[in-house]
């Protein structure tokens, strides 16, 4: 595929190069699956995982796809209370690119964080989730396990409910899912949902059971308590009683409707356990799966612009 | 020798399998001495450290341990305070699981956390630590230090010194030395004794001095401070006087019996330097070595289930 | 070279073993830079960085310098506050020795703390920064750079400014940059110079324009405030005023003068942005670059006394 420096948003990708990275991260998850295989494509190189803000489950996914590509991967988390000024973002990024450091992975509070690191640095800058901005890495995950379950990434319908406005994964997922021509809702209480939404094909519910009605897809979003602001931060039970996804609103859908989360769930908030633990209907559990494949393929694909 | 899917407790082996992990760990042992040979068993494996509990010194042993076999080993130390539901442990585990995790490492205050998550993923689970249930790995590796040094692992009378009722180390100790044919004594004040004892062939002593008459081993636990509830904790310096080990209390057991602990040491408190320094009575730095030669064994073996 | 067990401080080194590192350290730079080689010299060797001071750079730097060459490098950061008497410090390193460890990195925040490891263990300690006494990697990069850029590492005049009192950096550049035939020039208020220096050819100088006079480098050092005791910590206005480098100060050194410090800075306290972000005139990012390459160099030579 024509190559990637930089992976810092959905913003920036076409669908061929969108394709690409599913169908080589397709490939990954096959070699994954079969669990003794390990290439070594990366070796020699370095992957440099910075964290602003803890995660997890991403810092692993990423530090596991450097690791099965054979790159040496080392592990930053920067707390955020020492890092007060813009220039000591930008010295601590020197710093990791003066040590010869080829991918940097970063999740940071701001959105434009890593896009600001990837004009100072020679390494390739990969978002691992930036403020409200993007997650890209999510969406593309996202789209694989789609692909996986229902044949094909178009053409299909999309609710996306929950936690709008303060979704990066929702931001990226719009991004991706309506340039890959799938139709997309958006389902939310008007305070959580975005003032206004500047994309062609979105169309926005407050009525979940009107929202699911022929949906392909329902994902469902964290309910991001920590990024809101204000008083308008709704009751767990009222949140779920009209947003939360049970078997009942699932059967608005269509039959063969598909539920997804990118994780961590708030159970019993925003998801059912029923719904959610449902071995037919969910595929949270492929989606960490596909995380980690498609991490591989985004930074191969970094990688080989490096050359 | 036959295989072995988890490692959740020395109950549930039998002699045959713990003779086999120690003379597998007796050739990893040799190897990690000779220091430069490394093998590829694990290559292409996933080791996930999976700490709810901090523990540097197990989860060191298990990092390196991992990594001397060749595997790619990640560390998720998992704050407690996050992990309130039985829920989300489950959650934390589908979703390593997900990631094609082959071994599961896990360390849990909560007894039967590592059974419970076996049940939930497809890979391997070994047990850390786990409340005050079982220390497996603790157990193997203090029985492979006693076989070095006394040539065998039967026919042995072993103390078993302290703060019993609270250690997971004393029962996985206890299960695996009586199943091997050994004499178990258990030394300590009536507050730190387990209520009953429903093992044949152990012992129960009040008073130090008689409980190591004729013992070959004398194991010191570590005073769990942490782990007591109520008003019943002993003054340290109280403790030492009737419970701590000394040269004068050990010149009780028999002329050649070995010191152990399994670290880290309350010096003064449960055991005196002069006895835990000398090198010709104390095991407790082979006992730290042996840690790793065992955990390398264990690994090694429940992998190979998974082929 | 001749062999070298331990790395303890520039004390300890000659002219020709400083040489020896560097010519090693160049080699490794031109590799590093090439980005894809990687040497296998320590495969199966066990690189631990026990540090019980945080230091993000310092720790990432030795990883990377570990990994590079096919070290298994496990990281281990040590609260302070858990490590109270000189007992537990020894016995953590006896644990790690017992792990057989190859390489022991260790930072803490006592002078002496690694001599002190280096007696009791079988691993080689390298001094990753110990209290106020040495830091002897910081100086051995800082030579490489000079000498990749002045062409020479002897004959040369350099100036080291600020807080000289608490800075193991100052103290072993100071020790190298004599011993290999360069004029030092000492720079900052009487409270944060050092008593006395006995080293000859090291000049002393309270005003920052006269010390800079005909330098060849001008080698800043981080106020240190967590360091620093008592009523006497200066404004970092008034520092800034008097000590801190800008173009107009920097301009009474040499034309050629080239500008070092060893990070993280404090921009506007000890040095003005212009300055440090001056392509032609600052080397603040190639020591960070150097630093891996001379940590490969210390591993390699350490790691070859012990086969």
């Amino acid at each position: 595929m024509a190559s990637m420096k930089h992976l810092l948003g959905i913003e920036g990708l076409n669908p061929a190069s969108v394709t690409n990275l599913l169908d080589l991260a397709e490939s990954y998850a096959l070699l994954n699956r079969s669990g003794k295989t390990q290439r070594d494509s990366l070796r020699g190189r370095t992957l440099i995982n910075l964290f602003f803000e803890d995660s997890t489950r991403t810092r692993t996914s990423f530090e596991l796809a450097g690791r099965r590509l054979g790159a040496d991967v080392v592990n930053m988390s920067v707390a955020t209370s020492s890092v007060t000024k813009g220039e000591t973002l930008l010295d601590t990024a020197a710093t990791l690119n003066a040590m010869n450091c080829d991918l940097l992975v970063v999740r940071h509070k701001s959105s434009g964080a890593p896009a600001l690191l990837a004009q100072k640095v020679g390494a390739s800058v990969i978002n691992a989730g930036d403020g409200t901005h993007e997650h890209p890495t999510q969406a593309l995950l996202d789209a694989l396990t789609i692909r996986r379950n229902k044949g094909r990434i178009s053409g299909l319908t999309v609710a996306i409910c929950g936690d709008i406005a303060h979704s990066r994964v929702a931001r990226s997922n719009i991004l991706l899912l309506t340039m890959m021509g799938n139709f997309v809702r958006l389902i939310g209480p008007p305070t959580l949902l975005p003032g206004a939404i500047a994309v062609n094909g979105v169309e926005i519910f407050h009525n979940m059971e009107d929202g699911l009605k022929g949906a392909d897809i329902v994902m469902m979003l964290r309910l991001q308590k920590e990024r809101m602001t204000g008083g308008l931060v709704p009751s767990p039970r009222e949140f779920f009683t009209y947003y939360g996804l049970d078997r009942k609103k699932l059967a608005c859908a269509k039959p063969d409707a598909l539920v997804m989360h990118p994780g961590p769930m708030n159970r019993g908030v925003e998801i059912d356990s029923e719904v959610a633990d449902d071995a037919t209907r969910s595929l949270i559990k492929e989606q960490v799966e596909m995380g980690v494949a498609v991490r591989m393929a985004v930074l191969e694909t970094c990688a080989r612009s490096n050359q």
